[in-house]
């Protein structure tokens, strides 16, 4: 099939290279061009959006916040202008869900098919071909492009209608959020306690407290090993759509906004390009433990 | 071994039976007296905390709250004036960290040994005998109580000193609330944004975001099924437990503070007794839908 491809970075250029593996023919651009490895490979580099729409039957978007899918759908040399039946844009980025529904609108005008279809799993799930997507729209646009999903990802599900794969993702990186949150704060807890927290998590895995969480960033929280990963200001970014989506829709999310006070801390002391689970060291700043130390022990 | 066994609730009850279906010999007390079903095993009815204390060579606890542990021990016809070298109390109770160190210091003055061995696990694992352990207290006494342990729970672990036990309790007994509250935010969140909770939480299984708390209190949740399980009052409890003790350490516990205060509305809209998941109904009532509901799908 004649695919395009707009967005080359770290995500974008291992999924490109399963659509190539499987015998696509994909038309790419990028802001920083066309990498010449995938150029080797035979992805085929075009100047500008508006030029990949005119050659593919499904754009991929893989893009890094809400104003620059709007830029390469609408700004000119973008593709909407370009769209019409029988084309589909699937967006892979992960931005705003009530942005989605205004620009999944605005494709449909053009009689073209939309779908959002943020992932997660990180470069590792993009290498591996096991992301998880989470994705929005109709039934049968989402059927069409299923078979294209499942050369990038593992658990392709279809949330519900435009924008619910956004949501969903939204709603994955709050709970990600939060759980970095709880075992920071039960792990400092116990360290201010004159417990270690090495032993107390020990205890605490295959419990009810157990989670990814606890097992992967509790583990980075004890060894202090905050080279991302996962940096702290995209993890913001996440959050900020969580809180511009809920006060759109009504949602209360208490927790959420605390957690982004916390990734704010870290902003603050030069922290944002760390791992998320360096949340742990504004939680330590937040501890004042009395001079002397602690009495535990 | 001749041991000692004071509250006789829907934890210790069936505690008790795995010591004595080893061939222990327990002598116990109760405030609702010695249940016949479990004199008719042979549990040695006392009259008093005292009694039991001077029968046995170890006396476990399984008390409700600080406040009985201290009486249990240190009231008139208390444990402690009978307890002398060779004897350990093994308090099996949640309770404060604090206190703790207090009652073992009080236990050590008559030549006595003390344990603090909180469990997790609920009813089940104490029916099955696989609840997780958590100790604090001295290596030769943990070892010497040990195999006592590994009768009523399977992951049983010596976290630190004395209070190391109590404070991996409150640890734990934080990051399942956190873990609630993150999942009913994601999940009300996901509601108000129009889009099937059920649907977001089944794409979430599995990645970054996945917990025990997803799988288990999540689908309560998604079902409205608030029958306990572990009530909320209890679980106020050891959060209670949790701030305090951080207050007598310095620890901040900002997430944990805001649990309390989403458990504190469940008790004022009378859901006290509900199981803890039931704090996606207080998340539902913070959350304040325009009129005429959500605009998504």
């Amino acid at each position: 099939m004649k695919l395009g491809w707009i967005g080359l970075g770290i995500m974008g250029r291992p999924m490109v290279q399963h659509l190539l593996a499987a015998g696509h023919t994909v038309h790419a651009c990028s802001r920083s061009g066309v990498p010449a490895e995938l150029a080797a490979q035979g992805v085929v580099a075009c100047a500008s959006p508006a030029d990949v729409a005119r050659e593919a039957q499904v754009i991929f978007l893989m893009l890094p916040d809400t104003p620059d899918v709007a830029k390469v759908l609408f700004d000119d040399g973008g593709v909407a202008a370009q769209l019409g039946a029988g084309q589909t844009v699937v967006d892979m980025s992960s931005i705003s869900p009530v942005a989605t529904r205004e620009f999944a609108a605005r494709v449909a005008e053009r009689g073209a098919s939309f779908l959002d279809a943020p992932v997660s799993g990180g470069e590792v799930g993009a290498k591996a071909a096991s992301l998880t997507i989470m994705c929005g729209g109709d039934e049968a646009v989402f059927a069409a492009c299923e078979p294209l999903l499942r050369l990038m990802g593992k658990n392709v599900t279809l949330v519900g209608g435009c924008g619910a794969g956004q949501t969903a993702k939204v709603a994955n990186q709050m709970i990600v959020a939060l759980n970095i949150q709880a075992v920071a704060e039960a792990l400092s807890f116990a360290q201010d306690a004159g417990v270690d927290p090495a032993r107390v998590r020990q205890a605490l895995l295959g419990g009810f407290a157990s989670s990814r969480v606890l097992e992967v960033h509790g583990q980075r929280m004890l060894d202090g090993a905050f080279a991302p990963g996962f940096r702290i200001a995209l993890h913001q970014k996440d959050l900020r759509l969580a809180l511009e989506s809920a006060g759109s829709v009504g949602a209360a999310l208490p927790a959420t906004r605390l957690a982004q006070d916390l990734f704010d801390g870290c902003s603050a002391n030069g922290e944002a390009q760390l791992d998320h689970s360096a949340m742990f060291r504004e939680m330590r700043r937040r501890s004042s433990k009395p001079a002397g130390g602690s009495t535990a022990n």
